[in-house]
């Protein structure tokens, strides 16, 4: 599984405060927690708070950049944010995210192919949220598509089923899962499948419990990613110990110290 | 989910040692917890160490009836042990287990047919462990087509695709779980799937962490039934959430007690 750390986002205080007061040090402590309790990329958002993002994100890729030398998911509406902060980019970057409307798939489609990004696409449209398995498909082979007639390389692109709160969207659980299972044989090239975890159990009060129980049933059905907390311990060891089960990491004793320490 | 309690078996210290001493309070104690904590039926074995099975099977049967009314779930690899305590049992029972070989079906099959059981059939025969899926998927063929044509009702019937350790058998847990599902496909009525959780993680040092991990990913797979241990919390707090996220039960904020109390 790749793990992209979700905590570098101004809607936590702690790191909108920081932006505003341009603390580096605050924004390089969680992003090397982050990666020492297991996470493969972060996360950027400089959250709905922030003035002037087109400055903030690109500030917060050079703090980052300071003390990890991981590949950073920049996460923004709005293309010409993502855009500034692409041109201050190390490593190859993560565009969060597209729809599969076509003026949004034009943007930032194009904006991926020239900065040679990974792209995250969510199974979303000016409609709306889908309400089930086949709307997710729909919109999944639109993002394909499109990604194919406009030679964006399958392999970096990430399809996300668009996760609901289970209080909320209860029936469309089993939709969200086994969408992950069916969006890999659209084509030819399966493509990848991401879900930004945290939304399932939003307003629940067993928010870690369902996290945990939600992503480990998507792993079983083949999710390649996710969008989560890595300092949520038990979480990382659900996710570590399903990968065990499919035989990605090898069995020791000490599997769990011995995936951390990779 | 069915959840089968796995407790009383006398490879347990306490069950062996009260069986000796046809101490009754510690085994209704024993089956009592297990209900309490959400299991839906016991699974009764006297274990190898009984010196007299006959007798001890169906002492346990009679001594679990009068503190609880389940479903019981008669563990032995002798059927004349299993047919004494049928005897005795008041509920519809479950006969644990069958293999796929042609003479001990012909034997357990007759015994599920009169006196109306449910019937435990492994996908395992007299040439071993099965190495694969298309192994089990073979055996399960053969154990579907010996009930159809004997009159069994597949409703009654639980196939269970033998769980290995992980430490000994890891390239086999995907195909263990994708068995699962695909035993469903076989005939025009699914038939039910059950584990024997806790092989999964036997010589293991996170045993717990493995089952749960384990049954959650069985679950999404469309596992019907676990032998397992309810007292251990966190395994049923991961079945409940796990189901919740299916939609088997409906949210609400207590959803985890509302199970319990169910």
């Amino acid at each position: 599984m790749f793990i992209i750390g979700e905590l570098i986002n101004g809607m936590y205080s702690n790191v909108r405060k920081a932006i505003e007061k341009k603390d580096k040090s605050v924004i390089q402590k969680i992003a090397s927690e982050q990666i020492r309790c297991g996470a493969d990329a972060l996360d950027i958002n400089c959250g709905p708070a922030s003035k002037n993002p087109k400055e903030d994100l690109p500030w917060l890729v050079e703090a980052v950049q300071e003390v990890i030398d991981k590949p950073l998911s920049l996460d923004s509406s709005k293309p010409e944010v993502i855009e500034e902060a692409l041109k201050v980019t190390k490593n190859k970057a993560i565009i969060n995210s597209t729809t599969a409307d076509l003026e949004k798939l034009e943007i930032l489609v194009d904006l991926a192919k020239r900065y040679h990004t990974k792209l995250i696409a969510l199974t979303l449209s000016k409609k709306g949220v889908p309400q089930n398995k086949d709307q997710r498909l729909e919109l999944a082979v639109q993002i394909i598509s499109y990604c194919v007639e406009h030679d964006f390389p399958i392999e970096d692109l990430y399809l996300d089923p668009v996760v609901l709160p289970v209080n909320v969207a209860q029936a469309q659980q089993k939709d969200i899962l086994e969408s992950l299972k069916e969006f890999k044989l659209i084509y030819q090239i399966p493509p990848k499948t991401i879900v930004g975890l945290s939304n399932v159990s939003q307003g629940t009060l067993q928010r870690k419990l369902i996290n945990r129980t939600f992503i480990t049933m998507a792993i079983s059905l083949g999710l390649d990613a996710a969008i989560l907390d890595p300092l949520d311990k038990e979480l990382m060891d659900a996710v570590i110990t399903a990968e065990l089960i499919l035989n990605k990491q090898i069995y020791c004793d000490s599997y769990l110290e011995a995936y951390r320490k990779k």
